[in-house]
């Protein structure tokens, strides 16, 4: 019998959204990777991002400056209605390839404090899980003891609830292979990376600033997340979800499809 | 400049929604109630029931009786993907009338044991109060430490929200005037209270078995939940949300236009 421990699965906001166009969900592809998903060996917790649907309207309310004045407010209230109705399409997506889905919202369960989780109800995700049912959570504006307001991205949700459900591994699914040396959009010389530890990362991003190591597909913040994690012991894997089969491969064990990221 | 301790309004399922049509909106009514919500003196914390959304579901999987077989976890995607529309549906409508609200999904931030609630994470609803915007709960399938899963009633949780978050006032809007004396629909001489206080309730229950209580409009279990809150030091007033202008008159701190609990 396979272990309890859950793995955790994040679908990019790139990946399930078509990021061009506002309220655009890739409908085709959310419904293959929800069939690969149920496939799964393992419980499972499903966490994405906010594509099309929630970063348009929280930049539009400059939501992750925090909460500056009452204009502000309705703001709140259409980026919450926003990735609602996002997170509906995912959980009715799932539920429709036979996963019992149910949809936890972050800004309900979580508060921040400057920038970070501070207060967090995990009750109601262990218990769905000893259900063996699916939580599917996600990006969200979340209220913060400094600011105000502000946002909880799907890395820091999936990095803080791995290490605290002790999950048996990560599978961040996003729109290219993995993490490469450079740019894969931008540089043909640029090469696939088949795995990151703290120090071939120290290795990789020496001499550069924050900024250029962003450049390196835009990756900078999720490989920093992915690397606590590694460093509590938790290893997590960068992999193409859009390319159809791969979930599917690493949520019945296969590992290596992309960038895994460990401890050493 | 008004008390900022926070008015609890109770829309009842047979007010919002159409209980005889599964899964119909009274959109009427629910454009109606967001414009007299949005006139409101104090801050507003907004509780809806399940009506023919939650309910129908719910009592399929047989919900209520806990979690006994695999079967049931559908039937939990299911409810909660039902109270979801709902939900979005009340946030939207309150949105259009100008109201910064923000639902809250019990299910995520509480849990219950043996059909009580058991953990919550209030945090969220404070926070929310603090920037004046509006949470909106709502009944719903919650887990349960013991039976696995709960029905939490949209009644328990204005009882536990109100004393929690030492609420200035409770109104309940349901579909008829009030707590009459007997089944109003079934009995021409029923005659309505203006007042419940623990002491007339026993005179009024005395003799009756929990059955008969409740043939007064259906109202046993809300009237108990009421009056608990009562012996808090917390009034709550029942009042017919269907009669327009009657909501607008109690947010603007008008009282006795239904039965009025409280505690002496």
């Amino acid at each position: 019998m396979a272990s309890k421990k859950p793995l955790i699965v994040k679908l990019g906001g790139s990946v399930i959204t078509d990021k061009k166009r506002p309220f655009t969900i890739r409908k085709r592809e959310l419904a293959r990777l929800s069939r690969e998903l149920s496939g799964s060996r393992y419980p499972l917790i499903v966490v994405h991002g906010g594509g099309s649907f929630g970063h348009p309207v929280a930049a539009k309310y400059q939501l992750e400056q925090g909460y500056k004045h009452p204009a502000q407010r309705i703001g709140i209230t259409l980026t919450r209605l926003a990735m609602n109705r996002l997170n509906t399409a995912v959980v009715y997506s799932l539920y429709s390839a036979g996963l019992p889905a149910v949809s936890i919202q972050p800004s309900a369960c979580m508060t921040l404090d400057n920038g970070k989780i501070k207060t967090a109800n995990l009750s109601p995700i262990k218990k769905m899980l000893k259900l063996e049912m699916v939580p599917v959570l996600y990006g969200d504006v979340v209220f913060d003891e400094m600011r105000g307001v502000g946002i909880l991205s799907g890395d820091q949700l999936v990095s803080y609830l791995a290490r605290r459900l002790a999950a048996r591994r990560v599978i961040v699914g996003v729109d290219v292979n993995g993490v490469y040396t450079s740019n894969p959009k931008l540089d043909k010389n640029a090469r696939l990376l088949p795995l990151i530890t703290p120090s071939t990362w120290k290795e990789l991003s020496f001499g550069f600033d924050e900024k250029t190591k962003d450049v390196t597909g835009g990756m900078g913040y999720k490989i920093e997340e992915l690397l606590k994690l590694a460093k509590a012991g938790i290893e997590s894997e960068i992999v193409n979800a859009l390319k159809p089969g791969t979930i599917h491969q690493l949520v019945t064990g296969k590992k290596g499809l992309g960038t895994i990221i460990r401890g050493k």
